[in-house]
This record gives structure tokens, sequence and C-alpha cells, in this order.
């Protein structure tokens, strides 16, 4: 059960409301997120919703029955919009593209990356500066300088910044220079993390696990809102299986799904979902058609001479078509 | 190695080509297909291939190093196109459309989707009489009769059936009134029928197994053709997964890779690939974007009173919206 | 619902049974098998059982809320015993030990193979004449001629043999020179196999499809007992999984929860279920220890010279060592 | 390629070792652990080996192959023995039970399954403080003063801890509390915390991922040993599978791989592998005999009114029972 609070509810109403909540045998979690002020109640039992709706500084009371409560649809059904800044957002009403190599790699990179973007009309640059690997003997990225970097140069060019963060002290050295925080599919049940970035005032975007399920998915979401923090996108890029004809499985089945049982964006990344180049624009075409709020992909210059990720990075040409190719699919699935 | 040889060869050329091929040290089959006449020569030995190449009564040689070889496209870069008859095709060029009941129930059923079909212009009907079930007790089709009934008011109507065959001695019986044969994901490694199909003249739908390798589906297929039947269609329809939010995983990783590997015809079932009758139009819009060359789902003129899988069976208004919806988004897909 | 009918019922009390059954809403499917007669009755209505279990004629009666009945150790509480003749016994109080080549490869084979298993007293051999291979090009096994030679040599030695059957039509050609039928895991699901083999005056032991679950392979067993055949054995070979380090994961969970779900006897199967000949004995010692009933592994007496799955199979030392050891640990586990 | 340096080696000694291995085009990472002082160097170009070898200050060098390194088998021969003083060791020549419940509830619970592991004479016992929960409702654990109950009363009774660790922040408040960390499935490519545990002075039982490949943990201990904790168990939990009769799927399979590629103790936890109380001890038993070196499960005194895992956890009359079965198992496998 949600209880939406008034903004501005006295104390000692707000006291009220936790009464009558425990009263009933409910287990009440306070929520003060960005935008509004919320008493999340788990229980069990059977009883009147109007007993508490009623009450004084009550604006709104909604019966949740899944173990996600806030990111639900049944409660919210209008889709969540996140705002960037600068006229770019993300959500329903418009297809989002983010696009950029695996591994930041320096000044020059970045630029070319920038340029080919801008060219392109894309408003979001992805590009890892903390980098999980499975090996402690390779590279890990350009860390907090190449981050500084990376901001200077898309901050002169009106681009937004997508990357990961892998760890609770890394949440204050980033958020200056970072417009969304990714959570790697590594990190999707790293509940500190989550809480930790449920207090920061930016947009998370959180993968689903390795071989995580929708539910993992949804309730780490819970976990960021429930501390604090709205703007959350969902992230497909693929499960493991058994196939070894592709990096991943690439679940779009996720999609739908997901865009039916809560109101949190949803975004794929058919780099990571199939792993090599010469699928990657069939896939991100089959996600703009499955109903994506956006494509997630990994450019690079010469895709051969990237850091990491070569082999399922596209060049900027394939890059350019691709982007134009899915133009004109969300065009027509607007259409319909 | 795939030796074509010339049609109508003589027998005394053909044993000298076999002669010199096992003295190389390869084990060569012969295959005689509605087709053509080949050798497919099994062996590691490096040699010249020219050796053979220049023997009198080839008409063509190429090295295949997949494990699958007369399917594989490194042979025949054209993609194959099945002719059912009366202008319907399979294959490149088309999109094909196959729509119908899990089950087939009675005439009554038949005829309305034939009439939605009709109207719809779509050209070939899905519907099993014989029906694998987990359980012995469920229902197990209306056999053979069905089928004829199936088959009669298909042919007033100008529709083409595809049907599924679970055993060697049902081809006979049903050969007559079925123009392609599908072969079930629970038998997509039964070799005996795979043989048997290989030497029954019409095409052959095969889905890839439960769970199922793309390597797996390929060889499948290379025992049907390398029995003598070319007209093979694959066809994707979800995998087992770990997920329990929907009955299967849709892997549509596999059509871009399958459309690479073999020059075989592409389909998918996003009926089953899904299970789920909310999210089986936009799996299927995915399926068209990601490059099949067409789509077989389940429809019904009341799904909840549908003998069998009536929760992922599409009415008539939703099949309709979906067919016009695939047609754009082909459309769409072909002008790129 | 299970009733059990008297032995030699008179029709009239059978048809009256049938007929009460019918009359609360229940499908009865008649079952006759070689030990008894049965109703199986599906349905969903509540009512009283005792109305069904006075009548005249029924002997017994229970429910049974599985979607497998006859199998269920609801019903049937002790584990069935399955007698090959000649006092040799598959199922409780007795740990059944079946080795031999993946494939009959010739009568030398075939003696080397026996002379083993005589001097370890095991008394069931295993070894495939008709072979399902991925691949239509791979060695497909000696036939119906090779059984015929293993047979003979098999007889003379006390000897029993288990070994697959892939197709209805092979079943009579086989019948007299096999012990037990083996159905292989692509073969798990195919129903017409397990109809025809209900059908048939001897054992079976079924594999755990390549992805198949706990329920089907029940159900599976369900389609054979429900055709009148009791004698089944079940068999954990490995389930296909995203681990590259071997050919499959041995599950062996199902071992403790097949045997407490059903009064069949479980055989584990280490070398498919590891698929590397350096660890075949911790699993099979391990499958001792889980509760198995028996297990089924490989042996040649040069794993490095055997027609197909030599990476996987012991040689003789090997399996010496492996039979000594499990027996203790039968001993010990018996102990317990 | 190790480099093991000589003891007290003087710095310019070091720097021409690193400097020859650099000139080679190696990548050279300094390790210094809590036993020794190593140069693990990374590349692929072909050279002769005593190049290096023969340089002063050299203890020792050989080639690894493998992804990991200093975990490898093929590096150290020996299996390590991890002490965790008063005369508890964990790894060859010894079995190690570690037993307690999911959640760290209280002091009387503590008391009680203290009182039960002394009796049985099981000197680790296992609890958690700091709980993943996919909820953020759900019970999280009694935190650092949970953990300092817990520790006293261990203390007592000559009894070791392990328990969860799940962030680097923790790490400090909790060394002295602690005899082994874990860390859990969901954190096992969480590589921030893998450095940090790498750095501390406590052994350390890290869990297989959820879905991990075996290539994955050892990469994840690498990490850990490569930043100077040699003190590493590891530890098959079961991994993600479709099969829906019990909770994971315990991989047995991992248990002789592991031993065979890394020097490592391997522990195996049957209360997460099935996830079903009634099945854990067949497991545990079956463990054994697969070769671990060591078994960790859930007991409780009440198992149906637990915090946590109450479904998987065994009594005390179970666990008893057992730990006496497991000692007898593993008495056998040593005899073998």
């Amino acid at each position: 059960m949600i209880i939406q609070l008034q903004q501005g509810i006295p104390a000692e109403l707000k006291e009220n409301i936790l009464k009558q909540v425990q009263e009933i045998g409910y287990k009440a979690n306070e929520v003060v997120t960005q935008q509004a002020h919320y008493l999340v109640a788990i229980g069990k039992k059977e009883f009147d919703i109007r007993q508490i709706g009623q009450l004084p500084g009550v604006a709104d009371i909604h019966r949740v029955s899944e173990e996600y409560k806030l990111i639900s649809r049944r409660w919210r059904v209008n889709p969540t919009v996140i705002d960037l800044g600068d006229g770019v957002t993300v959500g329903e009403g418009n297809f989002s593209i983010m696009a950029g190599p695996c591994s930041i790699e320096g000044e020059e990179q970045i630029e070319k990356v920038v340029a080919h973007l801008v060219e392109n009309n894309v408003k979001i640059m992805r590009g890892g500066v903390f980098k999980p690997r499975s090996s402690p003997y390779a590279f890990r990225g350009l860390g907090i300088d190449g981050l500084k970097t990376f901001h200077r140069i898309c901050r002169e060019n009106g681009i937004k910044i997508i990357t990961e963060v892998m760890q609770v002290s890394q949440i204050e050295e980033m958020i200056d220079y970072v417009d969304v925080f990714q959570v790697g599919a590594r990190n999707s049940q790293n509940f500190n993390l989550l809480d930790a970035l449920g207090e920061a005032q930016k947009p998370v975007l959180l993968k689903r696990g390795i071989s995580g399920t929708l539910e993992e998915l949804l309730q780490a979401a819970e976990y960021i809102f429930s501390n604090g923090n709205e703007k959350i996108m969902l992230c497909e890029r693929g499960i493991r299986g058994y196939e070894k004809a592709y990096r991943n499985i690439l679940d779009l089945n996720a999609v739908p799904v997901l865009k039916e049982k809560t109101h949190l964006p949803v975004i794929v990344d058919p780099s990571h979902g199939i792993g090599l180049r010469d699928y990657v624009a069939s896939m991100a075409l089959a996600s703009v058609m499955a109903g994506a709020d956006g494509v997630i992909f990994e450019t690079h210059y010469t895709p051969e001479k990237a850091f990491s990720d070569g082999q399922q990075t596209l060049n900027f040409q394939e890059s350019e078509r691709l982007i134009k190719q899915m133009r004109q699919a969300y065009a027509l699935r607007e259409s319909f």
C-alpha cells in the first residue's frame, strides 16, 4: 500500500497516519523523494483502504500487490519522463539514443565521438571511466581524470554524459561530471550502491543482472526510488544462456513486459545483447519495434583499435545509418 | 566439401569422382535432392580443391568448414525461396504470414479462421491435428480426419496448410493434405523423422529445440537436405530459460545470425516465444525488424475458449491490426 | 484420481464405475498394465471419494493432485523394483551398475567389455547400436546386426543388455535382443515412441531431456505407464547450461527430489553428466550418496580409440576402481 | 607468467627484473601477499622463460596460460590450507563443517546454536548480520551490534565466525569480530570489494555468482590474491536454472573441476544449492563424495520461526545426524 502525503504535511498529521497504519498491523516505510513524500506500508491483513484514505494529510492511496511498489504501474499509471536538462528528456514521447565507446580512451577519441554525435543530433554519450573487468590484470579505465576531460568536452558541445559507477565512494567524486549514473549488470544487486544512488540527485540507468529476473530488476529499482530518487531507467542488455553463437541472449520479451509493469523508461543495449558488430543494427531496430524508449550502443571511430569491446562496436558509418533507421522505425511505431 | 555434379552425369564419371575423393582420404555422401545431385565429402586433410574440381562431371565445388554443409551460405550465396504453388512463396523478397489456431477444433472454427485470413490476404493457415502434449491425459488433436476437413475448406479458399507431423508413419497419411510439414520443438532432433522428411516431396518448417543451439538446428536441417529435400524453413520459437515472467525467451538474436549462416528462410513464432497474448504483437513486429522472412502466430475467434494455448492466442481484431502493422514494418525494412 | 479395479472385474461392474465417474464430471482413462487394471480419472470437481471407493469392483482408490498420477508416490508408497530375470533387479534394496561403451563397435570390443563386467560382477551392459548424432554425416551405429552380436555374447555370459531405441518401428525388431530399452534425452518427449514402449513387454530407462524439467520427465513416464508398461527407470544425465567448463550440468538435486515424487527407480549417468573422463568417478560417487538406485557409465578398453564419446569414457582400470568404490559408498549409505 | 621473488629482494634487483620483463613486451603486476612477493607478467609473446628465471633475485618462475594465475594449480601444485587459529584449518587433510542460521537474530539464538555446535565438535559458525535482500522492505540483519554479540558468545566457546560482508566500508568495522569474510553470490563480481578484501588480513570465502562461470569465480579469487590476500576459499552454492522444483541447481560438477584447476579449498553450500530442507542432507553427503573440502549449511533450533530461509534450514536433530554422516562419508573418501 502506498500512501502519498500532502506536500508539507504537519508532523502531527503524519504521526497520526503512521499510528493508524501500525494499528492495522502494517509496517510503514517513510519515503521522501525529490518529488514527493510517501509512506510505503507493508503487510498482509485485509482491511478497508478508505480507513486510511480519509485521514487528514493523505493526498492519495493505492494498494499494490507486487513486491515492488513505488515503481509499479498499478500505482502510477502515467509513464515517468526524466529531464536531463537543456530540453533532453528520456521516456514516453521521445526516443533516446545514447552512443559512444565502451571505454573513454583520451581527448582525441572523445572529441571524435562528440563530433559524430553532434552531426547526428544525438544528445547523450556513453563511455566508461571505471570499468568492471573479469580479470584484475585488464585495463580498468581512465578514472576520475578521464571523466573530467569527458565532461569538459561534452559540456562544450551540449552533450549529456552517461557513465558507470561501481561503488558508493565514487558517487561523490563523480556526481558533478555525470548526467546519468549507470549501474552495470554485475552491480544490479549491489544493494548498498543502490541505496546510495537513491540519495543522489542524479538519474540512474539500471542494467538487468547477468542472469537477473525482471522481478529482481524491478526490486532493485525500488531500492533506488524508496531512498528518494525517482529518476530511474531500466536497461535490458542480454542475459546469459547456453547458446555459443553470440555473447548474450538479448531478451526483448522484457521490453513490453517491463513497460506494462512499471512507469519507468526502458532502454535496450543491443551491443552487449548480442556482442557481435554485424548484428547490432538488426537488434537495435528490433528493440525499437518491441517498444523500447531508447537504445544505448557502442561506437568508435576505429572499433578494431578500441581498448575494450571492439568486436561489438560500430564504426561511425554504421552508427549513422543505424541512427537514421531507428528514427524511422520509431516514427512508424508511433504511427500505429 | 560439396561437389555438385552435372545433371544426368554418367555412372562411370561419378564413380571416378568418388574414387578420387576416397583416395584423398575423404568419405563421400551422395545426395540427390529434388533439384540437384551432390557429393558431400567429409574429411580433414588439406589438399588442392582443383584436383577434384577439374574432373569431368563436376559442375561446381566448394569447401565448407562448418559441420553443416549443404544448407550453408558459404556454399550457396543466394537465399532459398520456397514455392508453395499458386504464387505463394516463402523467402527473400516476400514477407510470409502464417496464422491460425493452436489446434484444429472442427469445421466451424476452420471456416471462421479461413474467412479471417482471406479477408486479410493471408495465404497460409496453421493449425495442429496431431498435438504433442506433456500429459498423456490431455487433448491430442483431431487427427487425420480433422486434417481432411482442414484441407477441404482451405482448398476451397486458396489457403495453404502448415501442420505438425510427429512421427514417420504419419507422413504418408498426411502428405496429400499438407502444404508444409511442421517439425515441433520436441522433435527437432528426432533424426529418423528428419531423415524421412528428407525423402518427402513437401516443404518442411523446422522449429528450434526447447533449448536447441543454432548449430543443432542447422544440422537438423542438414539431415533433411542431405536426404533429398531442399525446401526447408527454420523457425525461432523461444528457448527455455530461468525467467518466470513469460513462457519462453524469444531469442531474436537467432534471426540475423541464421540469415548469415544459411540460405534457408527464417520464420519467427512470437506466440510460443513469449506465450502471453498482450505481448505477441510487440514481439512479432520486433521479429520483422530483426530480419525474419515471416511470422507464424496463433489466432482464434474466441481465444478464451480455444482447446489449447488460449493464453497466447490473438482474437481476430488483434490479428488484423498486427497483420497490417507487420506489413508496414516490412515495407520500412525493405526501404533501408 | 486413481481407481484400481479388482483383478478380473466383470464388465458390468466396470461399466457402472465408469458411469459414476462420468456423472461426477470426470473423464476416465482405462489403463491395463502388465500388473493391474486401473481407471485414471481426470477432473477438478470436489466430491467425496468414498462415493466411488465403495462401489463393487473397486480394489483401491487415491486422489493424486499432480499432473502425473500412476507413477506418483502419493498413490504407490512402496518403491518399484524391476526384475530383469536371472536374479537381476533394479530398484530399492540393490545398487545397479550398468557399464559399457558409448557405441557397440564389433565382436572383439563386446567380448572385452563383457569379460571386464563379468570379472567385476556387473550384470548389465550398455552400448548403442542406433546412435542419435547431431550431424547426418557421423557414425550412426552398427544397427540391428550389431545388436544381434551384442545379444549373443551377453547371453553366453549372463549379462543383461540396455540399448537405445530411436523410433517406433525399431521396437519390434529389437525386442528379442534387449533387456532394457533406453530412451535418449533427445527423444524424452517423443510421445509416439513413449506410447509404443508402453505397449512393449520390456523395461524402459527414460532419460531426462536436454533441458527437461522433472515435471516433464515424470509425465513422460506417465505416458509409458498409462499405456500398460509399469517397468520404468528414470535417468538423470545432466542438463544444458551456460557453463563451458564441462559438457552438461549433472543435476544431482533431481535424485532426492525424484525419489520423493515417484516410486520408480532413479539412475544417474555421470559420463554424459560431466562429459570429462577425469571427473566421472567423483560424480558417480556423489550420485550414490545423493540416493541413486544405480549408475550407468561409459567404459572401453581403449577410450582414446572409441568410435564416439571417448573423452568421457573410463578405461578398465578406472572402471574397476570406480565399481569398488561405488559399492563401498552404497554400503555406507545403506548403513545410515 | 608468475615470477616469485626472493624474500627481501633488494630494490635494484627487482627493478632490473621488471625492466627485463618490460623489454620482452610484458606488463608486470607487482603482488605482495601476506606470504610472498611476486611479479605477475601478462603478455603473449613467445620467449625462453630461462631468460628471466636466471636473473638474480628470482626464486621461482612458471608459465600459466589461464586468465587466472596466482590461484592456478599449474603454478602451485600443493593445496592451500588456511589456518583460522586454535588448531582450526580449512583445506586438504581435513573436512570443514560450517553451520548456523541464515540470519543472526539475537543472544538466545546464538547461544543455542553455539551449544549445538560445541556438542557436535563443529568449530565454525555461520550467520548473517548484513543481509542482501531482493526487496528494500525486507529484514536486512542486525548489523554491527549483532556481530559484536555473535563474536562475544563465539569467543567464549571457541567457535570461529564466518559472516557476509557487503561493502568496502564494512570491512574495517567488522574485521575484529570476524574469522572469515563471506562474499555472497550477488557480490561475486563486485571488484572494488574484492580489491579491498585482498588488502584485509582475514580469510575470505568467495561464493560463485548467481549464474557465475567457474572462470569468473577463479578470476574473482585472483582479484583477492593479487591484492595481497592468499587465504581464499571458493564456494559452490547452486546456479540459476529453468527447473522450478528447487531454488537453484547445485552444480557439483564444479567441485572436482575446481579442485583440479586451483590450489584453493572448495566448500559447498547445499542449503542454498537446493533450497528445500528435506533434501539438504542428501546433497551435503553428495558434496563430500564429489571431493569438497567442507560444507556450509543452515541450522536453527526452530527453522519454521527463522527470520529468513527457514524453508531450507535444518533443525538440530537433522543437523546432528548430517554431521555424523558427513564425517563417515569423508572417512570413506579418504580411504579410497
